[in-house]
């Protein structure tokens, strides 16, 4: 048996997630059946989060282990051929010890945000951020980010549906910057709650359309209080971009 | 009557192209559909370039007359409410004077052409540019490209169906550089021969792929013959990013 990381790159859009679920194709679905198919094992894919649907990744962390001898390079491209047509990649493919787990390895975790901010709908970038009409101030966002970095107990940005044992977590940093026409949100911890990231965006952008001062996402947090939440920003903006581990640059 | 300038982005991928075919839906089907459903006028679109299906706009320009009496702002809020769930938006809107001809009037116009330089298939950017796996030398292909640049009979780059009198242009610019695993390159001139774009990049990504040296593309310049194309590159990675016009900075 060999353990293999695979970084995937995927499109959101037509799943119901990262995560197998009864309801609908998933990316761990896909990325399981082009296993099956290039080795006929009953493959289990583990990921290093688990995005919603809706939400891309540039480069996910996962891991599969396989009995069939097969070289990294030929199983990237094996898995990427029967992967045709699912918007799923694998960018990069290693063998690696087999107490690396794509999970419970990862020291770190890293998201980005992407705001479209302007008046006309979206067309080439449809699907792939969030179209905000009302003009931002990126500046005040990032000003108002700052009280959400830090050991917090982030209860108010966290889903009903979160299954993390404790709301308190570590947000190492949380940036916002204008890009002409964008506004991106940068984000990264440890690890995230479920729909944390998406709560903090969607009050900061009313933090930049002048609904909330600056002020408000403190006072969010310091309530404790899901019903404290201004906004939960749509998924089709999220991008995983990064997992960290350990040894790794 | 008043003449309004539109600036319009759109993904190229469900139209025939810019122009109106009876073969599928275009660009400008959908905008002129749009206009009447503002209006009730039977109105016609003039653009500055026509596009293939497939191509990409980030900003053409275009004219339409209309009778009724509205503002710029409100024409292209209108619009643009009536081109969902079609991928063009109206991302500007001015009245101009009535000899102001989104074609006839253009003095220049630019197109970017986006290559993904990588092995595994496209996700979030597929039909959104040309994914070559070999890899391709950036600097060379700039080096062959300024053979093109200049007054030349640009036959070998010209469609069979081109409609122009003469084969005759003056390229002002061709212009190849590498961000990443993209290599973008970019065009300017007065005007283009149909397909022009694209049969240059294509014999460029010969020449980055080391299948042509860099004299090869001078080489098909001068024999002024189709057959001496080395390769069309394809729609999609193509994107007309600018139209000038007298009087604009």
């Amino acid at each position: 048996m060999t353990r293999f990381a695979l970084t995937l790159e995927f499109d959101g859009t037509p799943f119901v997630g990262l995560q197998r679920q009864a309801t609908g194709p998933s990316v761990q679905q896909a990325v399981e059946d082009a296993a099956h198919a290039v080795t006929g094992e009953a493959v289990t894919m583990h990921a290093a989060g688990r995005t919603d649907t809706g939400v891309h990744a540039l480069a996910m962390r996962a891991h599969v282990d396989i009995e069939k001898a097969i070289e990294p390079f030929r199983l990237m491209e094996a898995l990427n051929a029967h992967l045709r047509p699912d918007p799923i990649a694998v960018i990069a493919c290693a063998a690696v010890p087999d107490d690396w787990h794509a999970r419970f390895s990862c020291i770190g975790r890293a998201y980005e945000y992407r705001i479209a901010n302007r008046r006309a709908p979206l067309t080439l970038e449809r699907n792939r951020a969030w179209q905000v009409a009302r003009p931002l101030d990126a500046d005040a966002m990032h000003t108002a980010a700052q009280a959400l970095v830090g050991r917090h107990d982030f209860t108010t940005f966290r889903s009903v549906q979160c299954q993390a044992a404790s709301p308190v977590k570590t947000l190492d940093r949380l940036d916002v910057r204008r890009e002409g026409e964008h506004v991106i949100v940068e984000a990264a911890a440890r690890s995230f709650l479920h729909h944390q990231v998406r709560s903090m965006v969607g009050c900061l952008a009313l933090v930049g359309m002048g609904r909330w001062n600056i002020g408000g996402v403190a006072k969010a947090l310091a309530a404790r209080d899901r019903q404290a939440l201004g906004l939960n920003a749509p998924p089709h903006g999220l991008y995983f971009v990064k997992a960290e581990y350990p040894g790794e640059a």
